[in-house]
């Protein structure tokens, strides 16, 4: 069931650390992204909880980072065992199509017929075994040609994520559980959500891709082939000093688009896209909301409370309040509550209304308040 | 109808301020009482208006302030006009009996047949005009012998103040809207705040007192002996060198009681004491839905905004933000809200829960929180 010796040897894990996770804004900033925190409880960035999911499976010398050349020192501090070769820094946010196809380029070039794995720097997984051996599976997959990604088995009918709908299995020898994936579809309202999970044919869609580097990169091909051109051009230029001089002419000109439509839809719509589905909790710690419900650990009556040295006095039994600076806080008689304190910026909102933090921070922008962003 | 010139040359404004306003945290504070804050919009603190309500009745000379020792200073920057020797500063709170008894007996003794006025630092009136002409006409009941308070025309059932009753016309010349009060009642039900209003017997009580302070001082002196005793030993050394070695001795061990109990529901039943009906608009701003409903004038689609350089994105159309730190404040979806931010603590409640905020004060001081009081 496990993937060989021989797939492990030739996996390499990708960890894109881009985003900055604007609906946790004001604890997620430009210079503090949201896999710099430590959302998960674990003491930890979820950065470092990602590289200590994944040393198991590739081992150090074998994850690569792709992030902002702002976030530099910081992912370095936090993963002293990174390799240098392994930091690939962009200028300027591209999307995911441009990181992750570099990551595959340059690695290919390195080492034809290597087997790579992208996963988000900010997710929350409680079960890393369970995680690996799901990737395991995924390499199997990968290895005989399919762009693998990982589906969630879901546990409610979320109308956070959007689902993969997979009923044929796929017939791969170390891989019982794999799929072909049908289709992917968008954040559903409730009632779809509630048939979805019923049927037991959906899957959350955790955006983790497992391929070869080579079959990966056709398809990004296939899709954008200026795209394509422009980053086989960086990755050949990558490990000579002419790097900088083409990242330079380059980087800044490749198209902006999500990996999601430049791989995932289409080689659904080919046949080419196999799930494997994973029963771990997994969670993408969209907003504060979901942080509040991953902190009570489902518990109605908790109010979460994340920041060091927190000092709260509250009778809220539902919500979070995140400290990041050393202030009192007091909540009286307000429930479902989301308090996020930092030193130049508050906000208080519901968890309801989570999602729309995000919307705020566009307004911040607008109303010339970047200096909180 | 107004008093006469020789009764406003008689006259003595008391202003005693002491309160913290433990309702008000974490805005009001032990180095930061209510009285020093702007709560009422206009720019200054509540002591200085208060002052400035005062001075065209009393003129600058003749006010007298009660205040903590710890608020020397502040009140004397607040009031640049008041004079050295109508300073009376407590060494501990002794409540309001001690502190109102003292001013009176320390203007007996230096003018014999002085009329005291005792008025809150901390409270908002909007009509001075009419507020002085209110007073002018309790000057007259008070040297008729009356001591006399001033009540409020209700504008609404507020469950939030103590009501008078007054029935009978009290026929003094000079003062044709004065009436004796019948008694006092505490703060009502709003079924029974209704009918107090319905009736138009009743007023709120503002707990203003004006009355000859040799009045005072026997009512006082029926009630509580020995408080009269510590008061006239206190008032008989303050201007001579004997002061401080007499404060220390017998302040301490003056009865902490307000004047409520002492001189006002006493007289009341012996049928001495007047009211006089103001019609200005008055509110003791004791919470924060008090000061939201101020700011508001009462819209219902307002956020009230304090602080002079707040920085508020809100979509709410009810509550107030009391901004003292100079962060960005962002409100999602929450109404009603009342949200007070300070360098060193955050509160965050709901107009209907802000009468409990006082508890959260005890909580603080039980936990180990005193830094923040």
């Amino acid at each position: 069931m496990a993937a060989s010796d021989d797939l492990l040897d030739r996996f390499y894990s990708v960890i894109p650390a881009g985003g900055i996770g604007s609906r946790l804004w004001p604890l997620s900033r430009a210079d503090a992204p949201k896999f710099l925190h430590d959302l998960s409880g674990s003491g930890q960035s979820l950065l470092r909880d990602t590289w200590d999911r994944l040393v198991p499976l590739s081992g150090e010398h074998r994850i690569m980072v792709v992030t902002g050349r702002a976030h530099r020192a910081a992912v370095e501090k936090q993963l002293p065992g990174l390799a240098d070769a392994n930091v690939v820094l962009e200028s300027e946010p591209r999307e995911s199509t441009a990181a992750i196809g570099l990551a595959a380029a340059i690695l290919e070039r390195r080492e034809p017929g290597v087997i790579i794995g992208s996963f988000a720097a900010d997710h929350v997984i409680s079960q890393p075994e369970r995680f690996r051996e799901v990737v395991k599976q995924a390499l199997v997959t990968a290895d005989a040609g399919y762009i693998t990604t990982i589906g969630i088995t879901p546990t409610e009918p979320s109308i956070g994520f959007g689902y993969i709908h997979a009923t044929k299995p796929l017939v791969v020898e170390g891989a019982p559980d794999a799929k072909i994936v049908d289709s992917f579809v968008e954040k559903p309202d409730l009632a779809t959500a509630k048939k979805y999970v019923k049927s037991g044919s959906y899957l959350w869609n955790a955006g983790m891709f497992i391929a070869r580097a080579d079959t990966l990169l056709e398809q990004i091909g296939h899709s954008r082939p200026e795209l394509l051109e422009g980053i086989l051009k960086l990755a050949e230029a990558w490990d000579t000093p002419r790097r900088g001089a083409v990242v330079d002419q380059v980087w800044p000109e490749l198209e902006k688009i999500a990996i999601d439509y430049t791989v995932a839809e289409p080689s659904a719509l080919e046949g080419k896209l196999a799930v494997v589905p994973g029963n771990f909790t997994w969670d993408d710690v969209g907003d504060f909301a979901s942080i509040a419900k991953l902190h009570s650990g489902g518990r109605k009556s908790e109010l979460a409370i994340l920041g060091k040295n927190a000092r709260v006095l509250s009778d809220s039994s539902s919500g979070v309040v995140v400290s990041h600076s050393n202030r009192v806080i007091s909540l009286i008689g307000v429930e479902d509550i989301v308090v996020v304190d930092t030193p130049d910026a508050l906000l208080v909102t519901t968890s309801a209304h989570a999602q729309r933090v995000k919307a705020v921070v566009d307004a911040l922008r607008l109303s010339g308040s970047g200096d909180v962003l």
